[in-house]
């Protein structure tokens, strides 16, 4: 295929080309060298290009240099015969004064459609939906509905789920194309339709429209505005990307690190990482500064040194845990106020629970070890509170972000180690200065 | 609702329920006790109760109980009427003796079918699949195809999709019912069909089955056998569980704790976290044994206490930021050896800018706080070390993970945090040993 593109076979080229599925002519176009891609453009018009444009990922960093090495009406064009998602994801990542170059080459209407869907924000209904869908009216049978679809088929994203409007281009029904297939041609409509429409609304959040597509196995739900007006519909293939960013995002927010983010180049690398670390850098530093207080206590019992990091350590891994079951229960919606309190009662004691089975171990190794049982009651009694206090940080912490509007994902597994860092070393020190005589 | 099937208005209960949706029908059907249960099988034949149960997650712990509770022949009948993906999700969580009580209760086709799905592993194409799809001679026209679709459609998951098989059963094309919709009757499906059918093996994993579906935007994937004949397909609504299970579970491991077992009884939920904690406590035994071996080091300056657990906190850090890209990197296929020696490289050189950049930082922090610059150079020296080997471990550990066929994503970010506690203490001392003369 790429030796009758450099050969300038082009015939050959472009019919092998558009033997393939859309996805793979993407792949290929993309791993092509500038000069190649100037080849292609001669051979394939916009509509062509656009048809697997479709299946470009939005956020490729590269999509404004490929519109822009082509000519600017070659390039409108090709963002006109997208699917109006698709071409809205891209240009919402291009400077304005590309944005407006491109749109004003476009005829009007779809111009202004693109404009609408633009103004919403990314992450809602409003931001993933597609207007290239089908509507019918409900008076109509099913056989004209048949004839219909067969003419505009290409002009939508899906061709399986039809909705029926009124005048005021509100919702009043719902027909699969299988409904279609499988009633005989002259029944009406209204007769076989879903009057019990399952709708998202433009400013719901995407997270919760993946939702409901996924608790359905809809292929597509339908959108509507403020005024309960018809005005696009998500697909299930761009839910998936939903439910895959949500988890990227939530993953990146448990390591601290945007792992959808990476670079090869070790300085970019550092920077996105370095905000955190010197971040949680000073919150260090203050337990720092309180194992700093008790030096005297230090240099009376230096073997209380040798304990430290295995407090920390385990108090920390247990809040790990404690944080990330609360951040995935946090994340089911439809919980509300008791249940969140019942979750933080539910970690406390399951942190006593884990503390003490951990704290009794670790008070028979550090007993047996050091010949010294008062000694292991201490760090015994200092695991099970630093433990029990990191399962409480773990849970209210992303439950107070919740409460406060934030996002509980965001807080991050080296945001917990770091604080139970602190209340660690805090708990395993007052203890020590009670029992020092006993143990020393 | 609840007030009709209460007061036994069986009529009025049948209607308003099988006007809801499955889902709804379902989550209903969930919030009901076990006497009004009893009801609603008196008043809902099998196969009404089998279709919401379709949209009833597999692992629902109380499943084997609801069978149970049922006459065992309206349990057969239901799970038969189910589409038989779904029926083998259910069977393969339940004891031998009633699989097989259920089996032999079906008609011996369906049962038949059943019982190969449940050979193939869970996590596979073939263990994702359903058998209930649509395949038509190449040879009819697209008339004679939807007439034949029109009847067939009612055992088909979906008949969006149409595939076109010879008489051994082995895929020769694929047609969706929107070329079908937008083709002319008497056209043969040959000239239309697309020949170049992407497929996946059923012995492919569910997680390249989904990436599959995901980069084509397809409705569903044919599955073949090693005979290469067409043996089922995987949904997309399937493969949005599959892309959320994956994620919970990579959440999971660098969580150390499954989100998704999790229970709001503390014992139950202690015994899930406790296997990592204990295991992870011995190995923090081990930094504790080496502290204790510097233990004269440690007197003759007892300043080194105060920042063992800064140090060992920030490398942890870094440590689980650099788990975590390399997780989610090894997870994109089609990476081969030598990128992988990269990701490590590029790993210890971001490594070492942060770790440079941070222990800059402390030891100015330090120098300045204590007044004792070779102080702050011993910690920023032992910071920088610590955060470069954290960041190493980070990456190889999953990386040899990877390369020795376990999923890397189980490299918990406690396990790393732990093993840079002891990386990070031995290099801290090491250079403390090397430098007390300086800052003493
Ligand atoms: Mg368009
Ligand atoms: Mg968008
Ligand atoms: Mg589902
Ligand atoms: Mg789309
Ligand atoms: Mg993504
Ligand atoms: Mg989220
Ligand atoms: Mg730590
Ligand atoms: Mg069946
Ligand atoms: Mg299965
Ligand atoms: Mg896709
Ligand atoms: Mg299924
Ligand atoms: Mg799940
Ligand atoms: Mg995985």
């Amino acid at each position: 295929l790429l030796q009758a593109l450099t050969k300038n076979e082009n015939k050959v080229f472009r019919k092998a080309f558009l033997d393939m599925h859309f996805y793979d002519q993407a792949q290929f176009y993309l791993s092509l060298v500038p000069e190649q891609r100037q080849k292609l453009y001669q051979i394939l018009d916009p509509h062509e290009v656009g048809d697997f444009f479709d299946t470009i990922e939005d956020d490729l960093p590269e999509m404004r240099e490929l519109l822009l090495e082509m000519d600017t009406s070659y390039a409108a064009s090709l963002l006109n015969s997208m699917f109006d998602d698709n071409a809205a994801d891209i240009l919402e990542h291009l400077p304005k004064d590309e944005v407006d170059r491109y749109l004003n080459l476009m005829d009007k209407a779809d111009a202004s459609q693109l404009r609408k869907l633009l103004h919403y924000d990314t992450e809602t209904a409003g931001g993933i939906m597609t207007t290239d869908f089908i509507t019918l009216q409900a008076e109509l049978t099913v056989g004209e509905a048949l004839t219909i679809l067969k003419h505009e088929a290409d002009e939508a994203e899906t061709i399986y789920y039809v909705y029926l409007v009124n005048a005021d281009q509100r919702l009043v029904g719902v027909i699969t194309l299988r409904d279609l297939i499988v009633t005989d041609d002259d029944t009406k409509l209204a007769t076989i339709m879903t009057a019990q429409v399952i709708t998202a609304s433009v400013h719901d959040e995407q997270a919760d429209v993946a939702q409901k597509i996924r608790d359905y196995n809809f292929i597509a739900l339908p959108v509507v505005d403020d005024q309960q007006r018809l005005v696009g519909i998500v697909t299930v293939d761009d839910v998936i990307e939903v439910i895959d960013d949500e988890a990227q995002a939530d993953y990146s927010g448990l390591a601290g690190v945007d792992v959808e983010d990476v670079s090869d180049n070790p300085l970019k690398a550092a920077s996105k990482r370095l905000p955190w670390l010197i971040t949680l850098l000073f919150l260090g530093m203050s337990t720092a500064t309180l194992i700093n207080h008790y030096e005297d206590l230090l240099s009376e019992a230096s073997i209380l040194a040798v304990f430290i990091s295995l407090i920390t350590g385990t108090a920390g891994n247990a809040g790990t845990q404690s944080l990330a079951v609360a951040v995935r229960r946090l994340a089911f919606k439809g919980n509300d106020k008791p249940k969140l309190v019942r979750l933080v009662v539910s970690e406390i004691l399951t942190g006593l629970v884990t503390g003490l089975i951990t704290g009794l171990t670790i008070m028979l190794i550090v007993g047996f070890w050091k010949q010294n049982f008062a000694l292991g009651l201490t760090i015994g009694l200092a695991m099970t509170a630093a433990i029990t206090v990191a399962n409480l940080a773990g849970s209210l912490i992303p439950m107070l972000m919740d409460k406060l509007g934030f996002d509980p994902a965001v807080a991050s597994g080296p945001f917990i180690t770091t604080l139970s860092d602190l209340t660690s070393v805090l708990i395993y020190f007052s203890i020590a200065q009670v029992f020092i005589h006993a143990f020393m």
